[in-house]
């Protein structure tokens, strides 16, 4: 049986029910975390913590029940009740404003949160992280505080499932003619020999393993110019990568159909895959 | 008793709930509407659902079971059950894509989609309609596609909050330094004399109230001029009103503290609101 984390109880899944009042549900007014799990240890947790502290800070949403110790013990009891413990897993994390009648600004303080978990198994995907995933572009239609991780994600549903229609894994965003991040993913690109990403601001994300591989990037000496890459330099590029806590770093070998590079996965990127994946699976 | 409808079932509103993994919660993946009611009468149904439907199938969300003759059955019957018929009262209702495991893609087809509506008693604010409300400014940070109706609704909710902490009750949003329209309703302007309102485009939600209101000018002889309003050119507008199916046509008399012309509800949106009365008032 299934068991999830709502409002400080465990529960089965099945029972894990939330008012249709939640402004989750009515506004997508809630922040989320995803964290990897490897034999039971949750990898980055403090990163994630103070992201998700910042994003409920960023929107004002009381973080009382949603502190780091409360929601790492959470996390750790659905590692332990789903029998997750031994392999590879996820857990998701989100913190709604609550329950209220609808209105726009905020209800009243005192109104209580949602604070809801669950872990599921996690696998790799060998064949896409060895020999590397599609991608394809599109217009970054999403709003100006991308930075903040809310469940606000209609652009990133509609980016993905045009991806994933069109047989890639992800879509490379695009906004003011600069290559962003993608759909749920941050970007890295080598152009004329230099790694590449977007800097940190309010239109991407700040990732957790983002900030892991420039961590990575020091200890095995790449340097890293975080300067965007227009759009129209993209036929130059010559390596493109992925990362994310479920992509780790994924290389990305072809966009809209066209070769990266030689088409397989470049020198660069098999580095700080190499690198990072020690991090990830150091016990 | 309150009673609320969610999918296909009229049960009492503390029953009506929702599994967490329901895509509205988890993406904000759902559209919405609010239907005016007077006296038992929905007001402009066929223009909401209408806009339902196009913002359905501009998410791609299967619309079975969210078709017009069944939503108005399922609010003609929340107003008589909840005794709503003899004033005024508004109804919600909200599609979302329902509950899957969490993937930013479409779940698989046939994945059922969450219906929900509930209705409400609603109570004109006579001082805001008569001697005006006041406004103020803030950065449009919105995705680019406000035409959709979605419940992705935190620029709104950041933008009102703003707006409530200043004692204003609307906020006006500019997007490339053009007046788009406020955070819950569409904007006019008096400048130079001519009655001017922000284009339909993606930048904007097509009002249905806005959509009244065109036709009204139509019969009373007033033009209009859809195009936008430069944010610098604020202070030398003459009138300013909002407008919305709980808003009506408020008049707003300042903005940012500043009083927009005499300070005072203006002749022309006198004249437009005293016309859209007429429509929504008829018997």
């Amino acid at each position: 049986m299934t068991t999830v984390y709502l409002n400080g109880r465990h529960l089965p899944k099945e029972q894990a029910l939330i008012p249709v009042e939640d402004r989750g549900f009515i506004f997508g007014d809630g922040i989320y975390e995803v964290v990897r799990v490897v034999e039971g240890r949750i990898f980055a947790w403090d990163a994630h913590a103070a992201r998700m502290a910042n994003g409920l800070a960023g929107l004002r949403i009381d973080a009382t029940g949603a502190d780091s110790a409360t929601l790492r013990a959470a996390c750790e009891r659905l590692i332990a009740d789903n029998g997750l413990a031994g392999g590879e897993a996820t857990v998701y994390l989100q913190v709604s404003r609550g329950a209220a009648p609808r209105t726009h600004h905020f209800p009243p303080a005192g109104t209580p949160t949602t604070v809801y978990a669950a872990a599921s198994p996690f696998k790799v995907n060998p064949a896409l992280r060895t020999q590397g995933a599609r991608a394809i572009t599109q217009p970054d239609i999403r709003w100006a505080r991308c930075d903040l991780k809310t469940v606000n994600l209609l652009g990133p549903v509609l980016a993905r499932q045009a991806a994933v229609e069109q047989g890639a894994y992800e879509a490379l965003l695009h906004r003011d003619g600069m290559l962003t991040e993608g759909a749920a993913t941050n970007a890295f690109f080598v152009l004329d020999g230099v790694l590449r990403t977007y800097p940190l601001s309010h239109y991407i994300l700040p990732g957790i393993t983002r900030q892991v591989i420039m961590d990575v990037l020091g200890a095995i000496g790449i340097g890293c110019d975080e300067r965007p890459v227009p759009l129209v330099d993209l036929p130059r590029v010559s390596e493109v990568f992925v990362c994310g806590t479920t992509t780790d770093v994924t290389p990305v070998v072809a966009v809209d159909g066209r070769a990266v590079g030689a088409g397989t996965p470049g020198p660069v990127t098999l580095r700080i895959k190499e690198a990072f994946e020690q991090r990830l699976y150091a016990k």
